[in-house]
């Protein structure tokens, strides 16, 4: 068993860190929708807020909240509720947000500019600290706040910056090269929108593909799946 | 049991439909990732391909592949290995690909931008209409062969249009209203990036939440973990 600090409000603190070994895979998947959830109601200060309520909000049973969140302990008192920093840090820590990790972004077009220009990074503890792009008139300018620097310079950069992730939205044909760059240069995570399934098995890396139109297909899927429905409501075939 | 057409090919020429019924929900949840990978091999000319190759680039075990695909029928000749085009055309139809269902997307920033310069939604099947925004400096021009209207014309357009599946990447605090007024105009889905979960439970409406962001988290996490094992190894504490 895990030792837990039972005192609530010592996140900041050097709160003592809930074991990840302790935390089911199937809890983990969820925790970045606590993260959200708790965090959304930080940002209203909201400071306590009860299993019950909180299962109104989020749409999920009371006791599957219990469930999920019974292992960050402080918390629970009955006719308290949850307090929510507490809760929001512990789940923070768990999930790397405090882990002050440095990304850079490659490819400055639409996409790259779209991400950085979110409050994506910071709300998850990341450092957003460049853009690539391989266009020399995007070289040099700036935005939201990021310096556009030449691909060429990449793997320097991110050796000399300790560059922890590298998010790619470059072109698939480019994606493979770009990345192996940044692996050499000690890059450990990277997240892809390339539309393609990015695979480094000789780097120690880890990689993030994110298939933005695999969300679309499913909600054609459920869409069409409803219309089924609705067309085989009139007449009952014989089964 | 369903009745499949055992025969390949005849995809295009009113194949009977796979029954939706029929399909578990956690193979529903594989097949966009399929589907990518067979419409990859499909652009590369690619017309069979064996479940055990299917397998080495997909990284899913052969017999998964089998169990996943076996209710589509048509193929499996042993030696053979399975038709990529029929195949194709089959997940495409059961996923609603072949709908047609056409889409507008609020928002022209970068996201929206992005997305429609993209070949995501042709790829699905899905007819791009028109963009929108609230910014008269952007409305009336064209990005990616799409006009951009005002905001203002959303409803009507979407009536006459009869537009099915309205995209938004507007700001959070603009999401809801935009999404109600389509909801009124007769849109039946609504693909949500506005990082709010969107709720139309008033309306006969199917919305898709995409939290770009959980992905950068989850990211995270798995950086995390592996340097926990990394750490662990030196020195092993007492348990």
């Amino acid at each position: 068993m895990e030792r837990i600090d039972k005192v609530n409000g010592t996140f900041g603190r050097r709160a003592p860190a809930v074991s990840r070994d302790s935390v089911s895979p199937a809890v983990i998947k969820r925790l970045p929708r606590y993260h959200r959830y708790l965090g959304e109601l930080l940002r209203n200060d909201r400071l306590r807020i009860s299993s019950s309520e909180l299962s109104r909000i989020m749409r999920v049973t009371a006791s599957q909240i219990r469930q999920d969140l019974n292992c960050f302990g402080g918390f629970g008192q009955q006719g308290y509720g949850y307090n929510v920093k507490y809760l929001y840090g512990k789940i923070s820590e768990l999930l790397g947000v405090s882990a002050g990790y440095r990304a850079v972004i490659v490819g400055a077009g639409n996409l790259g500019k779209a991400l950085v220009s979110s409050h994506m990074f910071e709300r998850r503890g990341v450092i957003r600290s460049a853009l690539f792009d391989i266009d020399e008139e995007l070289v040099g300018k700036t935005f939201s706040d990021l310096k556009v620097y030449h691909v060429d310079e990449l793997e320097n950069y991110c050796r000399e910056n300790r560059i922890d992730i590298g998010v790619l939205t470059v072109p698939r044909d480019a994606a493979a090269g770009v990345a192996e760059t940044m692996a050499k240069a000690g890059v450990r995570g990277i997240w892809n929108f390339a539309n393609m399934e990015l695979r480094l098995d000789e780097y120690d890396v880890i990689v993030q593909n994110m298939h933005i139109g695999d969300s679309l297909m499913t909600l054609c899927y459920e869409m069409v799946s409803k219309e089924d429905k609705h067309e085989a409501r009139p007449e009952v075939e014989g089964k």
